[in-house]
């Protein structure tokens, strides 16, 4: 509420793969939150950290593109709801989801996006120069913390070689695709923005990238206290905050 | 995205009762919006109306205590999230929620504001007196637009006469409590502060109260040009706006 400078906040915790999954359950099972609730706040708030990341005035094309490649799970389905929210805050987001998945609420997050005539690449260019001059950013949304069983099976693994190569920033939801969710990457793709879902993970400490956004601020109180969270200071009615300025 | 005054807007169309019923089947059955997700979506953005109307340091109790009544169908679902990012938000909502719906949608979305340690009363006060002292506001999430069939029943009746005594300010959601959609109201509540959820019902232009904000950013582009909504320029990444500056 002030803006005077309080005493200082503890850092918040970098959770492990097992903590992750077990705020995800409880919230599920016992607040009784629903997976199209869930993923509908974690989308918007991926697309707000774009819109801070990368003001609609600050970018170098014309046209105000974001590709939003798309995994197979529930990383994919939040990257669906972020294109939404970019399409209604003036972005021109392009969808790529080689691969998708039969369940039903997945696909409806897609038809929102279908009648929203956002357009679906039909493949990803393998010439990354084509990607470099045709978007201002990447949004990965292709494995977050769901990575082994996918990884090195396609299309993620031909995904992700492109993502190596591409120099345009690549904004991360969750964990960066083909990172361990724990141990980080090494040799994998280096995101310019990390947006964490609820918490930080504990790959976040490699990320060196430019931002480093948290979109936690729906959880309950309660969850925030039993796994001691030390969650930021979200201003206003931000669903986002920046957990370290960015490097000018 | 310019500050610049642009060409005058065409104001925004008031929707009859049928036109707002058809805007809602086309979203749930076109566009396959879900109903968790819609009322996620409106009842964040009347949170964030809220948060606009009465901003923390302006309250005249110390506690930041609003209360929230909610009805047996979908508008006290709304109220029910409105709530729940009211106390995000850090406020201190407190539910009157008598007619408990056996949705089951419903229930979880009741599950998750008692988890979350969101008071519920389990009766209304008749003396007005004590509601005046208790809160700062009230969000009337009572009826909507589903008044017909509820309207001269218990307990809606009873509110609507308590509604109707109080003096604090009354924020009501979409279509407030006891009016006709179209027609508004003769001695009905006067709410202070209305909230339309994807755009106004033509009972808004009975609205004398202090400020009318559309909660309608979500929509389609396509859903806003076939309903000829014109709807009001969204300032950022707003999800409301209010239609007319507060007369001070």
């Amino acid at each position: 509420m002030s803006s005077a400078p309080g005493p200082a906040r503890e850092p918040p915790r970098y959770l492990s793969k097992a903590e992750a999954e077990a705020i995800e359950k409880e919230l599920l099972e016992d607040y009784r939150f629903g997976r199209q609730q869930l993923i509908e706040i974690w989308g918007h708030a991926c697309a707000m950290a774009v819109t801070k990341a990368f003001p609609l005035p600050s970018l170098p094309r014309k046209q105000p593109t974001v590709l939003v490649v798309c995994g197979p799970a529930q990383n994919g389905a939040i990257g669906l709801v972020c294109a939404r929210h970019l399409r209604i805050f003036d972005y021109e987001p392009t969808i790529f989801y080689p691969k998708r998945s039969p369940d039903p609420l997945y696909q409806d997050f897609t038809t929102q996006c279908e009648k929203m005539d956002i357009p679906f690449l039909s493949y990803l260019p393998t010439e990354v120069q084509l990607i470099n001059d045709a978007y201002n950013a990447v949004v990965d949304a292709v494995l977050g913390a769901e990575a082994e069983a996918a990884e090195g099976r396609e299309p993620c693994a031909a995904i992700l070689s492109t993502l190596k190569l591409i120099r345009i920033p690549i904004v991360s939801l969750d964990v960066p695709s083909g990172w361990d969710v724990e141990a980080g990457s090494s040799g994998g793709i280096s995101p310019d923005v990390l947006v964490s879902l609820s918490a930080p993970k504990q790959c976040a400490r490699r990320f060196l990238g430019r931002q480093h956004f948290v979109a936690g601020r729906f959880l309950p109180y309660d969850v925030q206290k039993k796994f001691e969270l030390n969650p930021p200071e979200y201003p206003g009615t931000e669903c986002v905050v920046a957990l370290r300025a960015p490097r000018q």
